[in-house]
C-alpha cells in the first residue's frame, strides 16, 4: 500500500531540533517531505511574502527525506509546497513543529507554527500544529512523541471531520507524567504587553517587546489549565474569526 | 467634554492616502494620535517582531495630529502606541486602514489591518479595520467617508459590545449607488494559488506570489456578496479560533 504523504513545516527554522523530532515521528507513518523556513520566523502569524520573491533550495537535512528550505514565512512554505514542490500529489496530512515553546490560548494567532497548519487546512488539507511548553533550543522532544504519533494516526485514519485543523501543546513534563490527552478551548487568556527600552550604540533609542502571560480562565478545558494538570491539550481550531454571538447586537447600525 | 481618544493605525505605512482619510474622518470625532508603519506592511498578518528592536520616531505628517512612524508591524505599532506612547491614557477606539483593498472573508487573517484592530481589540479597545475594494495607490476614498463616520460613531456611542472588532469592507463604487451597511459572516471564500517563476539577473530562480480568488459562498449575507450587491459590508469579528463545533467529534481521541 502506498504511504501517505505528510509535509511537515515549522517556525523555529528547518535546523531546530523540534522540526527534527516531528519528522522522526512522521517518517513512521508515511512519506515524509519537509518545507521549512531557513531561518527563524517565530511570531510571523499569518505573514505571507508579497512585495519580494520567495528562494526555495533542495537540501539535505533529514537522511532519505526529501527536504527544501524557503526563504519565507511559514506560510509561505505551505503555498510553495503545496503548489510548486508537491503540486498534484496528494497530501494527507500536514504537521507543523514541534514548536519550541507554548502556542496555547491566544498565541494561535501570533504563531508561524500554527498559521502554517491552518493555511493546509484552507487547502483542504488535514493539519496540525504541535508546541512543546519548553522554549529552549535543546529542549527534551522525547517524552511527547508517543503522543504525537497517536494523534498523527488518528488524524490519517479518520474521515475529514467538520474541524480538520488541531492545535496541540504538550506540557514540558518527564513522559510518566502526562496523564493523557484531552480536548479543550482556546483559553481566554493575553499577555500583559511591557517593552524593554534602550539605546543602541549610535545613542538612539529602541524598544524590545517583552511581557508576560496571564490567564484569567479558571474553566477546565481551557487548553492552559488542562497543561496545567499534565495533560496534552488539543483544540480543534479554524479559520472563520466571524463573531456570530455579536451579529444580532449590531443589526441595528444596519438601520443607522 | 473632553474628546475621546482615537488612536488610527494601518498596513499601507503613513504617508498611504487611505490612512489620510481615515484621519480626516477620526479627527471629527475626537482627539486622533496615529502610530503607523514606517514602510508598507501588506500581508503581514498578525506577525509581531521579537527578534530585533523597534524604532519610533514623531512625524509631522498630518496637521495639527500627533503622529508616530515605526518600523515594526500594525500588531508592532499597536502594542507601542498603547505601552509606550499612551500608556494610561484610555483609548476610546482604534481604527486601522483605510486599506488600499479587499480585507473581505479570508483575508481577515493575512491583513495587517485587520490585525492590528485584532490586537487592539485584545487589549479591550473597540476597534474597527476599514478596507476599500481598490487596490491603487490613488484610489477614491471619499464616497466611503460619511459611512465610516457613522460607524465609528456608532461605536464610540454605543457602551462595549460582546463583539467589539469589526471587519468594515467598502466597495468601490460612486457613493450614490452604495445602499447601506449591512451586517456580515465572513464568506467563505478561498485564494487559488499560483506563483510566478523566474530568474534573477544572477540566473537563479525565484517564486513570487500571485493568485485569484474564488468565491464559492452564495448567501446573502456573506461579506463578499453583500459588496458585490453594492453594500458596506460589516463583520463582527472575533479572536477565539476554537472551532466549537468539532469539539464533541473529537473526543474520542481522549479515549483513544
Amino acid at each position: 500500500m502506498k504511504k501517505p504523504l505528510i509535509l511537515v513545516t515549522n517556525d523555529d527554522g528547518i535546523v531546530a531540533p523540534g522540526i527534527r523530532a516531528l519528522v522522526e515521528v512522521a517518517a513512521t507513518l508515511g512519506e515524509v517531505v519537509v518545507v521549512a523556513p531557513d531561518s527563524p520566523q517565530s511570531g510571523q502569524g499569518h505573514a505571507v511574502t508579497l512585495r519580494e520573491p520567495l528562494r526555495l533550495k533542495r537540501v539535505s537535512v533529514f537522511e532519505g527525506i526529501e527536504s527544501w528550505e524557503c526563504s519565507g514565512t511559514p506560510v509561505d512554505c505551505v503555498k510553495l509546497a503545496k503548489h510548486v514542490i508537491l503540486k498534484d500529489r496528494p497530501v494527507a496530512l500536514c504537521v507543523s513543529g514541534i514548536n519550541h515553546g507554548s502556542n496555547a490560548s491566544i498565541n494561535i494567532i501570533y504563531s508561524g507554527t500554527l498559521s502554517a497548519a491552518m493555511e493546509a487546512s484552507l487547502e483542504g488539507i488535514k493539519s496540525i500544529g504541535f508546541s512543546l511548553l519548553d522554549f529552549a533550543f535543546d529542549a527534551d522532544f522525547e517524552a511527547g512523541k508517543p503522543w504525537i504519533r497517536k494523534i498523527m494516526a488518528y488524524m490519517l485514519d479518520n474521515p475529514q471531520h467538520i474541524g480538520n485543523l488541531l492545535n496541540v501543546n504538550i506540557p514540558a513534563i518527564p513522559a510518566s507524567e502526562i496523564k493523557g490527552l484531552r480536548i479543550c478551548h482556546q483559553a481566554n487568556a493575553r499577555w500583559v504587553e511591557e517593552f524593554v527600552e534602550g539605546r543602541d550604540p549610535s545613542g538612539q533609542p529602541y524598544y524590545w517587546l517583552a511581557g508576560k502571560f496571564v490567564n484569567d480562565d479558571t474553566r477546565n478545558d481551557a487548553d492552559i489549565n488542562a497543561l496545567e494538570a499534565g495533560y496534552i491539550s488539543i483544540v480543534p481550531s479554524m479559520h472563520d474569526l466571524t463573531h456570530y454571538n455579536a451579529l444580532p447586537e449590531f443589526k441595528a447600525l444596519e438601520k443607522s
